[in-house]
């Protein structure tokens, strides 16, 4: 089997690095195409206005915002939220603490402090002892506290819905906004059987993203209420995200949130079944069955280079991945990734990972 | 979605609040339809670095970057040159310290002082008194010089040459960097007769726009040294704006660059006639030749209820142009505007100012 | 060491730089010594409480906080003012925005926006259009605006009672925070004739120093409403301000407060004799009478080198003097400068500016 | 002995809660009294320059700085170091980051990254892949990372030099800062046998308390490069750390450097009587020996009501410390604790934690 091309593609490698590879579907480039558009600027565009109308309503909030990333949706969370002075209490994996280069420190001022954690999820004690209801002389009371769902450094997994309520519960005690970073909350919701709404409703705040499974070229929807957004639309321009006719773009998220929350059940089947091909031989090599559509590789203490080189020897044959950190692999799965191509995937793993049988 | 201008009196207004409302070309939404796009987060997206090529090539710069917008290119620049601390000096009527949502203090940190100026141009020896070239109980040496050419405020002016190479002189002399807000580089370079690198010559980094009398939807480039870039590539992704599939997007500016260039001349032309057909009865109602595509209606302090009253009896007679301060009028001309809507527009601006004849 | 002002013409130059060169009397130095301390950032020191009580009655204020410098009260009122956002609005010569070292853009987030102004004050109406009551695409709403009296740059001011309530009403109007910079607040009170906190009223806080005139060796006091001391104390640690024994210094303090505040009579008496001395043979020379203690000497254009040639000519002298800007020099009265001293400065001045008869 | 009140001070409590309770000697007190003292924000304070240069000296340092606390120190520091933009990285119980208002964050923009650590000292594998040397997509190059010694949180510990030196190393290679906040720096080089500027060489910049156990009033020294220190200066007037005549305070530093180095032993040595006589009878009471002048108690699960309910206990009795954590005592000798009161101390602990015998 060594000297096998990866047959799926016709020689185009099987990318499974992340779902922000997936390119816009030609019904969304055909909707950008034709988009109406105003001056998002000045009279607003009809089509953003859309896009944000649709957006607030699937997370169950008053009003919505169209901002160009994740990372912008989190910031501009941030720095309304930062008004209050103050910390914001993350997770240790958190996304918006370890891989969106610190803006909520340089730009929203916000000390940024990692709770102890498990699984994406903060130890709630923890988490109560680091929260500041009031001014003393350690500061200003807690800003906000952030939490991640599906969890991206935790395998995708959908933080429990008690969990988030008893997060929440603690925020709300304290006085604390609580922002959700719902990059895939669609990808969450799904896991978990219930609307996005029903997760959104244990933040004040959500950010989540039209690319990634939902394919979109780019952009995101961060949502509250209306007095939020108010001060959000105020920030976003500052941060350089007042577009003009944006709708050209907007126009692929209408159909992303349209067309494509659907097809996340292929993801999650398919990553279900990648992790299952890889368990049998070697139960060591994955843990828990995936909640949505990430597939985390553990290689053990003996391989040789750890997840560096286990990720080069992969790439070698095609199958490109990447270290989550030195003895783990991250393996997302998304639109491009058929059914051929997890086969494949999970052969050439467990080839590289010395788990074949 | 037609590539034709609006037809006066069709009903529809003839919009002069700002180039800003143009919407993208047939050819430009045709190009985003069929870009070919990357992960820009990731891989790159070959569109967008293309985008880059061009851009960089264009102000004469090493390389250069995509932002959303023309306030997240000077917000971007104003966060690496930030990093000497200190100020930024501007001119009193800078769109980066007026129109930015203060940006340029709130996240880069920067207290940002007006120097005294006229026409868009600062004193020169007063920019000279307020820099500082070096540490001192004032604070930080200046880290940034902002010059805005063309200059909005200042109706379009294209600031000349021999004024921008003494700022530069004297920001170099001090050690500062120059940042050029060319949101309207090439109206200016037009006006001047020069192309758009000798204008960017002046500056160490420069933004410029592809909406406006480009009229692509959205985006800006941010150009500079090979090494101001990989900064500003990193301070970009903390703002927010690094996007994935941005292909989509940057196919327009690809578009705008090659196509539309040479049609700001007749943006010019118009902006001329309009200025001379409003002159000739009332001098005073405007002031010199408009430089570039802007035009400047001074009200006399005996129009009742001064520029934002004119503007109300205006917008009912189906003009749309926006105050610029109390006793000013400020009209833009841009793709949409004929010559047509010239006509109907300084007969109804004349009997508006009550300067008909 | 000893409580007398230095003998004129003893060799020791005749110090008009500043009132900050005041040193502390021996009543000061002995409270210092038999200061009763504690810990502050603990306990609570009594001393500095009994200093905290005094300002904040002073001020009528509910309470109040010793910080190190007048530099860190209007930073400290800042930081707990930003966090509504927005702008701080001053005039075109406040110290908090020239003479602070940019902190607060720097450190407080606050664009320091520079109202059209004369004398120390603020255009009324030019205030009035910079302000915003509310979130828009501007930005955030006007945090707020500092008003210093008497004013530094503008020789001494004491700004009317009747602009500092229009001040106060506009901002008020527009859900603006007011901060009075008042340094020299008890020279400006004596001038007008009113108690101090008659002055402070028209602020929500109000700074004021224990140098200068009153001769302490540092600190100042901070003071507003009890919640807002609440959070000043949290920002006073964040800055570095939270000391330990601190009760050592703020005895000076206290000394100042129960005894200096009626010598200031004496420097604006002398301010005013060097005026007249200055005035009589070229009234050129000087504008209006001195309001406190501080003389404005205005060269005519035709002064070889402008204010640093006459500041270094008089500095060799023996008269130690500081151009306000390049046509200005700003002299101070202050305790160490007797009847004497402005005898000889007067004719060294008038010398020196070739005024003399 | 339940009934018994604290014999020691008469009445007066045994203060185990911090060495910051420590008041100004008799010569501290003399000394403020006579100080000769100068403008520090004009021509320099003479008696501040001499502490300053004592400071620098002390520490193997070109040029030292007086600031009026250690968090000053540290946030200066941050601020000159943030200037590369970037993270600050720390150890997971760092005063910097866990009791200093978060300044780091708010005021000088740097991420503040907790990396695994245990006994005050990181994981230095956890280090290395925490630290970036160059600009990245993940964001800026890393600006610092601050080692304390000894430290607070871990009862006192003075870092062995190889890990400090293991630190400097990783530092320097990816071209970061080291900031050694050593506020007890005088504790660890006594403890460690070496003078203080043995352990500060492994800093670029370093921190260092005159209260505490050297007892003067407030005050701190930032040590570093000759050009870091004319950048600290201009940052810490700033924050409002320019003083005027503040060498009435300096006075009692001077002292303190001269007089107080000595007598740290005997805080050592009570230190460890203490702890041995709450070792012999209960050896899971405390762990290793102290390195300095700190105590930690390990309360077990079993006692009732954790660190809180206990330290109340004590208070009851005249013995006042404070809860580290919920199941540890800090206790901190110091001047004002002589062998009788560590006696008394060591009896009501015992009893308090029931493991008396």
């Amino acid at each position: 089997m060594s000297d096998r091309a990866p047959v799926t593609g016709a020689g185009r490698p099987i990318d499974l690095r992340s779902d922000t590879v997936t390119e816009p579907t030609e019904a969304m480039r055909e909707a950008m195409r034709m988009a109406v558009v105003g001056d998002d600027g000045l009279d607003g565009d009809p089509t953003v206005r859309e896009l944000e109308a649709v957006g607030a309503a699937a997370m169950g909030k008053e009003d919505a915002l169209f901002v160009t990333s994740g990372t912008m949706g989190n910031l501009v969370a941030a720095l309304v939220h930062a008004g209050r002075g103050g910390e914001a209490l993350v997770d240790e994996h958190a996304h918006v603490a370890r891989s969106e280069g610190g803006g909520i420190s340089r730009l929203a001022g916000l000390m940024c402090t990692a709770v102890r954690s498990h699984d994406g999820m903060m130890d709630l004690d923890a988490l109560a002892a680091s929260m500041r209801g009031d001014y003393s002389r350690h500061g200003a009371p807690t800003a906000m506290v952030v939490v991640e769902t599906s969890h991206n450094h935790a395998g995708g997994r959908a933080l429990p819905l008690p969990y988030l309520a008893a997060v929440s519960e603690r925020a709300r005690a304290a006085g604390a906004a609580v922002h959700i970073d719902g990059a895939r909350i669609f990808n969450a919701a799904l896991a978990q059987g219930v609307p996005p709404a029903a997760i959104a409703a244990f933040g004040d705040t959500v950010t989540f993203c039209l690319s990634k499974g939902l394919s979109a070229p780019m952009g995101s929807i961060l949502a509250g209420s209306r007095d939020f957004v108010v001060r959000a639309r105020s920030y976003r321009r500052m941060v350089g995200g007042g577009l003009r006719q944006a709708g050209c773009v907007a126009a692929a998220g209408l159909v992303a949130l349209r067309d494509m929350l659907g097809r996340l059940a292929d993801d999650h089947r398919r990553a279900h079944v990648l992790w299952a091909s890889l368990r049998t031989p070697t139960p060591a090599l994955v843990g828990n069955a995936p909640d949505t559509n990430i597939v985390l590789v553990h290689l053990g203490a003996s391989n040789p280079g750890g997840a560096t080189a286990c990720a080069a020897r992969l790439s070698a044959r095609g199958i490109l991945v990447r270290p989550r950190d030195a003895d783990t692999l991250r393996i997302v799965i998304h639109r491009h990734i058929d059914d051929d191509a997890i086969r494949v995937a999970a052969a050439e793993i467990a080839l590289a990972t010395g788990s074949e049988h």
